[in-house]
């Protein structure tokens, strides 16, 4: 497996794009994406698990009822979340591209970021379909995902190549982040492609499988947003033989499937909301999967240690302090911590109680861009990995006046 | 019911002092703090849930298995957490106090508020104890809430008169808020005190189920610290007849006693770490109890909110993301939001969706001290209240670095 090029256009037979259609106030910044399978292709989703969901979930899940789906098309600039009209506008836009292109309206995914509550206009997107569906290009990854940034301030694309049975496969994705970040049983915007020949059964459960272990794990605020989706397209393009069932090509798509997932995830949290610094924090040692999950995501969720991390402050206690309230079943008299980054280790804590290291090489390796935060519970042999960032004054500027 | 003065000291029989020791180095700040009753007492507390917990959480504990306290010993600056040798300082601090008055080491509370995981030197606390019991007064509740302070800004005191079967009674309370404070089964440092008559099991009863609707529906910043605690000291010189039971006077009791909680919560929450005003969130309508506690706290939890109500921002939709990811059992479609202070209120969203507001007067209205989120479910009778503050630069600032 090695990485390539070309986001969500690196697999066979997916063209994209992306323009400024007018939702956004600042002509600078696209603000409608497409992404589209030349071919009819099957599709797998997870969608947030916040009771209040955007009308572009429920609209995208009824599509996705006969898993099968052919386009994605997403604004930036509003949620289309709370409003009364919101279902009829969501409709309308796949509408509208069913009307300029040969894709039928119930092929088509939707999605929408930005404010909640606000009414979203029809006629810019309207007005702006026919010129998107023209520039459609093998090459319309990178704006496709310009278009789906909100307060992101990183372009969040991957493509991995493989082989599957002798046959050159391709996976690709796109994703937003930056605030309202902390995925339940799904996920923030990513819009996943391949060109891998895979059962919609099969689909579904890598997906579904994958999440667990990837955008789940996953928090830049705790906010669990309205309008999370994670979205796979796979067209067959590749050629291999269909993938029906568990065993060795459905393992090799599940890694190259977690290969993107986990690299999102990483750009994510390394441009979370206002953040300076990706966090990952890696549990070993753990009785269970889930008692390492909840560790894991306990650590990179504290306010308090983000805010350390900000000013680069090894003050250990804070993780400890949120290891003890993760639920998780520790013996919190065993447990040893260390932080990690390109300048070094420096372990801070042992059986639970600190240890003399010195504050110098601690600060040095904390100024780093991203930084491991090692826990090893020594209670068992599961392990688990979180990631997360930053807690800073952008952050509070940022989300201080978010919709002026 | 009505409130009086003197704090801890407020009720017959209660003398406090505080006073610079030398763990801070600040000398203008006092950092230990005493609270006695002159005569044998009852006592109850509940702790923290946080599995990793301070040592003076556990010596407490043990000295509080027969109900029995006369005297609480509290310091600030090092909270005494993740240290080897911790529980051996939690008891010299006791046996320190038992060497200098008539009490029994097993008859004393041991408290430590700051900075996790470095070792605590008793030599300050035993040097300065004399001093500490020979500065007991009657008018030392102000000076004792000031030693237990650690980023507060704002002592936290609080004292109510009633009567029983004739008797004044009185219940006064001091606490620590500021930072890592998410209340969970307990609370951050709360010392209560009263002269009531009552048997040590209803005093137990009366703070338990007094503080699942005080301590517990707050948080400042979702971080549940090691060393919570809250605790009741009833010396029955009120000379009212003993409560043994629910009835009248039990009620009478409880409604003093959660008038002293609850406006502990306000002041705590008020002056929560770097925050500049205090958020209520008031939720009716509920199916159940459980349902409006989970929604309330969501909400005060929220961090997108939190900053917007920093930026006074009627970000309204931030309120229903957080009630839709509560866990309670809503209809988003019934949903009524209004902002509230004593500029007025202003609803902002009706059945889920936005309506019309001014902006104006809804930033008239948020730029207060104090922000009332009023929410109503529409779907039941249950409500509930939780209190939390506002996120802000000085949060981040505070506690980028906290340990420097």
């Amino acid at each position: 497996m090695k990485f390539t090029d070309g986001g969500v256009c690196a697999a066979k037979g997916f063209w994209a794009a992306g323009l400024h259609c007018g939702i956004r106030k600042n002509k600078n910044k696209k603000d409608l994406a497409l992404i589209l399978s030349t071919v009819p292709a099957k599709s797998a989703a997870v969608y947030t698990q916040n009771l209040v969901k955007g009308a572009p979930i429920l609209v995208t899940k009824k599509h996705l009822e006969n898993g099968i789906a052919r386009a994605v098309i997403c604004n930036s600039g509003n949620a289309n979340t709370c409003n009364a009209d919101g279902i009829e506008i969501a409709n309308a836009m796949c509408r509208s591209l069913s009307e300029n292109t040969d894709i039928s309206e119930n092929d088509v995914i939707v999605a929408s970021t930005g404010v909640i509550g606000q009414p979203l206009d029809i006629n810019p997107i309207k007005n702006a379909v026919p010129d998107l569906v023209k520039s459609l290009s093998e090459h319309g990854s990178l704006d496709a995902c310009n278009a789906i940034m909100t307060t992101d301030t990183k372009e969040k694309e991957i493509a991995v190549e493989f082989s599957l049975g002798g046959k050159v496969c391709r996976i690709g994705g796109i994703a937003k982040g930056s605030g309202m970040i902390h995925p339940n049983m799904a996920t923030m915007l990513v819009f996943i492609t391949s060109d891998v020949n895979i059962s919609r059964e099969m689909l579904q459960k890598a997906l579904s499988g994958d999440v667990k272990n990837s955008f789940n794990m996953l928090s830049i605020d705790g906010d669990t947003s309205t309008n999370d989706m994670a979205v796979i397209i796979a067209n067959g393009l590749a050629e291999n033989s269909e993938i029906t069932g568990e065993g060795e090509d459905f393992d090799t798509f599940m890694k190259a499937l977690n290969t993107v997932t986990v690299a999102l995830c990483r750009m994510i949290a390394g441009d979370g909301e206002g953040s300076t610094k990706l966090l990952e924090c890696c549990v070993k040692g753990a009785k269970t999967e889930l008692d390492a999950k909840k560790v894991a995501k306990s650590v990179v969720c504290s306010s308090l240690l983000k805010a350390a991390m900000f000013g680069a402050d090894a003050n250990w206690g804070r993780v400890l302090c949120a290891i003890g309230y993760s639920g998780a079943d520790v013996d919190v008299n065993k447990i040893d911590v260390a932080f990690k980054s390109e300048k070094g280790i420096i372990p801070v804590c042992e059986n639970g109680s600190g240890i003399d290291f010195s504050e110098d090489t601690a600060k040095e390796i904390l100024l780093c861009d991203e930084i491991e935060i090692l826990i090893d519970l020594k209670d068992g042999i599961a392990g688990s990995t979180a990631w997360g960032c930053d807690l800073t004054y952008d952050y509070v500027k940022i989300n201080g006046d978010y919709r002026t």
